[in-house]
């Protein structure tokens, strides 16, 4: 629950006290989606985790699925943070970036992107989501506009960090940013199914090697 | 089941009528888990449709499970031909392929990948088979090991491609096909969730556009 204040989406703006309900409630969906999945888990089952009634639940969120989309947000929103902070206390703004090396750069990336979040739990209830989202017109609607909204935040980031490591893109730089989340996912899941750290050695290398393969150096 | 003699894998060789009996079975269990989703559907249900015992089922698949990797090896064996066929009916080999333009390029590109597999069916049962994989490591052994299967299989075929058009990967070659293979997945369920074609324009584009930044011209 530590978590809970920080991670609350700044746009929700709800009363502190409603705001912590609500974290409570996110936090014991995420472990009960985590046991049981998101098809298997009842509303009732997330209340009793999070010690509310359903009444708590409702003056929340309208349905489970909300719930979910509501937990992707606050992933999303840290993951954001992680980047924005991660560029500006990594990345200089001298011009001195274009003397990275590869290596460097690669070490950059994994910082940027690696973290608490790289979890079992997460990689197989983002897979469930999709899941119901092929199966369900209304789910893809929303995960549809989720993902744009997620590509146009951190496509003026990514921006940002590359010029500052005087890199751009080879190709349309949202195609390689598509790549790069598309690739981010698949790479976590992979070292799930292999038993691995999800945000481990593997993904690390994997990422920072598509991240260098997408990019190049260009003159100052 | 008019599809299934031709797309039987040539490397199973059973006799002819066990090959049919086999053949019905994936054409029915592809029926019965596109309707109602891996888990749910039961070895009773396939064989029910199929009309045969469950002793016919277990004569040719010891679980379910098998059954179900059995299903996406014949996709794969279709989608191989269908890759090496196009490869070798639509790029030259005297080397007039470099003056392929984009546009071109891009076509042949939709005309290997895009096809009759490109189905709603084939992108949920594929994702189910991944949220399954990410929950039982045994499936994900199977899961993995198929998966680098595919791609020891496609990257000479790729390798193939590009020389007889004159291109070459601007990344490393097998990084670069994970990212098509994933792109493609990606670019199949996006196409679902619009309520477009799986196989259409959305996803003949968006492969084509991978493609072309993924590679360059190379001189002859």
């Amino acid at each position: 629950m530590s978590t809970a204040a920080p991670s609350a989406a700044p746009s929700a703006a709800p009363s502190a006290r409603r705001g912590r309900t609500r974290e409570r409630l996110l936090d014991a969906a995420y472990e009960a989606f985590a046991d049981v999945g998101l098809a298997a888990v009842s509303v009732e089952q997330i209340c009793e985790r999070a010690g509310f009634t359903r009444g708590a639940f409702y003056s929340n969120f309208e349905t489970k699925d909300e719930l979910f989309f509501a937990l992707l947000d606050r992933e999303k929103e840290q993951r954001l943070r992680q980047l924005e902070e991660g560029i500006d206390a990594l990345l200089p703004t001298d011009g001195s970036g274009a003397d990275l090396d590869d290596e460097r750069i690669g070490a950059v990336v994994v910082e940027l992107i690696a973290g608490p979040l790289d979890t079992r739990q997460w990689c197989v209830m983002h897979l469930e989501l999709e899941l119901l989202a092929l199966r369900d017109p209304a789910v893809a609607t929303r995960f549809t506009a989720d993902r744009e909204r997620l590509l146009a935040s951190v496509l003026p980031l990514v921006d940002r960090a590359l010029s500052r490591a005087g890199r751009a893109f080879r190709v349309n730089p949202e195609v390689a940013l598509r790549l790069l989340i598309t690739t981010h996912g698949e790479l976590q899941r992979a070292a799930v199914m292999a038993g691995e750290d999800v945000g481990g050695p593997a993904m690390q290398r994997g990422i920072a090697d598509v991240a260098l393969a997408l990019t190049r150096r260009v003159p100052a």
